[in-house]
């Protein structure tokens, strides 16, 4: 078998075998199959697209080629969700405490972020004391205890995945559903949860423009999910606009935090309920209606155990519980007013996620270091009606760091405002299992 | 400028500014742009095409990478031809001799082969003591004094051909009309001739498979070659079935002989007509009608002019015109019969040629060594009808070499014998200019 051939098939349109898609793995991971070949096959895979039982095939093949974390020594159901990410996310915080406390087993990887913001690793690390390095045994015997872990991903997990998406960040080849659900399932996959929940987010601030790609992208994900031996129901959220309305890293922690607190902002709390609701009803085998695992939700929210979860997570985990509240700050708040009345008509999130980065939120390269305390909060919203010199933003800065002029004014130029009234999208899109 | 935006402007079919492309080749060519980036955009091009303007840019790009080649010190107007390549091809070695009996200049080189038979330079080092090694003076005046040479590219010609050529030929990206174009035409601009005729092949065994196919690749040689200031025609040519009848390298040359002495295959003779009609109706700036120029060219033919010029050539060369028909002989002649009556109906060029490299006749790497005697004959053709042992083809053998018999089972199997007859297409398809 050649390479050549492999990718000669793919542009041509022809269905690989699955001994085509192994041989091309097997042989870029282990560098006999050279970059220039793999990066002709991925933009040959760009345009020819690849069916779901091709698309399988390479994520299991991806999913084999490093450690398979084996969860056996967890008693219960263990759950893992996926974000396709967006601007504000700070899902799993929240998510996991309430799923611990809904009975269920939550022993989560994370990974650091190269974006607008910290990953959920990062945020986590907001809290004084807090460590996401746990040996094999701690991370077990910490889920068996709480029901919820956040540690980092270790080991050699899916390389295919990390040498791939490398190739693909400078190729031109990321925008391609069939390589995107690749490399989220086989990652996924590797791990032995057995109930996966994901969270597809849609709009100008997702992966995903359009409602119809992000269907088929989780209608894929759902397929391959399910055909690897997992549970899996997939959320379509809206990313039209941020996630809540911290954007940054302890401002998250701080939302999330008040979420488990039952005091978020409703848009947020509403995709936790309808997240943790999909994850009960595959737990429950579809014994529970959808309605009544909401109300659970709801009820570990109000009746604070789910908040007991996130501080007995951070406690096993070496923060102080006491301390939540003793987050970093910025030195400085600058508010943002509008010059106009009108409406919100839009938010263009991804520019606001870049301003919350220019602030110092998030890294541009590898090597920059990110400010715990600066970020952003966003108070009004799409729809909303403002009168000039309303607060539309709060900016949090350490002056220190430079001149943030550039940073607010790019938040304020992606902030639109109208005099036509522009209706918000509802947040939850559709539910696909 | 990122190479990563310009691969993705060509991927969303963006058209590509002058300078995109001129930093694309200048940092592959420099080695600052990685092999995995240019495979990217080559396949990206593979699928989304070039415009005429955006091909033009291309080429300009890659001839001026190394050096260019003046031709000042010829007197005359100087005529360059190229094939895009076929099984039997050996026009080069008839043409100039031919251009040279009517009076234009030919300062041909020409490479080796890697195919089925050795290219033209290893076609005349068939001939004993025969040199394409000049130096430019020798070359310059050499041409001055008979009025053609051939000679073997040296220097530094076109180096960003030669780097795209190996990446498009590991990453199946060579079929592309614009990159092919691109390809051909930035080695022909290159070198200073003020005429250029293309002959461009049609049919299985050539490059372009399809007629529509091979008129866009001749249309757009033409615009891209008056854009570079010279006169271009292109003529289409079949190559449904092998040019001439010989395929090797001394029997190639041998069939060259006879055709400069008018005694060749018809066919062959008259692509040879067409061509140099070509060539002389832009060097008289349309002053002469094609069928006059055709005359000029039977006439050369016929009084031995054309001939003269080649054993000229020869002789300033370094060969003994003398020894001309002592050229190396195979040991042994197989005759290849019919197995049944009929007619034949077809004939697979390719595999003929595959035949003949099996045989020896070419390289299969770049260090295979060729056996100048080896080769074939096709004594009957597509329409010819023929009776189960009449001989079919002439196979030319070295036994020493090993066991032939694969070679001529699959020289067997490409001419295919049916009970209907079939009409064989005409030679020549169209001519652009």
């Amino acid at each position: 078998m050649r390479a050549y051939d492999v990718i000669k098939n793919k542009r041509d349109s022809k269905k690989l075998a699955q001994n085509e898609i192994k041989y091309l793995i097997k042989g870029f991971v282990d560098g006999s199959i050279p970059d220039y070949q793999m990066a002709a096959f991925l933009m040959a895979v760009y345009f020819q697209g690849m069916d779901e039982e091709e698309t399988y095939w390479l994520t299991d093949c991806m999913r084999t080629s490093g450690d398979l974390i084996e969860l056996d020594g967890i008693s219960g159901i263990t759950v893992d969700k996926h974000s396709t990410g967006g601007v504000g996310d700070k899902t799993s915080l929240v998510l996991g405490p309430v799923l611990a406390a809904l009975g269920l087993k939550v022993a989560k990887m994370s990974g650091r972020g190269l974006g607008h913001t910290g990953g959920t690793i990062d945020k986590l690390e907001a809290i004084e004391g807090f460590s996401c390095e746990l040996t094999r045994q701690q991370f077990i015997d910490a889920v068996n205890k709480t029901g919820v872990v956040i540690v980092g991903q270790t080991g050699n997990l899916v390389p295919a995945d990390k040498k791939i998406y490398a190739l693909r960040d400078v190729t031109a080849t990321v925008d391609s559903i069939p390589l995107i659900a690749a490399s989220i399932m086989s990652k996924k996959l590797a791990v032995a949860n057995k109930i996966l929940v994901l969270d597809v987010k849609v709009g100008s601030g997702a992966f995903m423009k359009s409602l119809e790609d992000a269907r088929t992208l989780a209608r894929l994900m759902v397929k391959i999910g399910t055909q690897g031996g997992r549970k899996v129901s997939a959320v379509l959220s809206n990313m039209d606009e941020p996630l809540g309305e911290m954007i940054g890293n302890a401002v998250e922690v701080q939302e999330a935090v008040e979420t488990l607190q039952n005091k978020g902002p409703e848009s947020f709390t509403q995709l936790i309920r309808t997240l943790a609701a999909q994850a009960l009803v595959l737990a429950e085998n579809g014994k529970i209606s959808t309605a009544d695992a909401e109300a659970r939700v709801d009820l570990v929210l109000q009746n604070g155990a789910a908040y007991k979860k996130f501080l007995e997570m951070v406690e096993i985990q070496g923060g102080n519980p006491a301390k939540i509240n003793q987050l970093p700050k910025a030195r400085q708040t600058i508010e943002l007013k509008a010059d106009q009345d009108g409406f919100v008509s839009s938010m263009q999130c991804e520019e606001i996620g870049l301003a919350a980065m220019m602030l110092g939120a998030g890294r541009e390269t590898k090597d920059s270091v990110i400010d715990m305390a600066v970020g952003l909060k966003l108070i009004r919203h799409v729809g909303d009606q403002i009168r000039k010199g309303d607060v539309i933003a709060e900016v949090y800065v350490n002056p220190d760091r430079g001149d943030n002029s550039k940073a607010i004014k790019r938040l304020r130029d992606a902030i639109c405002i109208s005099s036509k009234k522009a209706n918000a999208s509802p947040l939850i899109l559709d539910i696909i299992s």
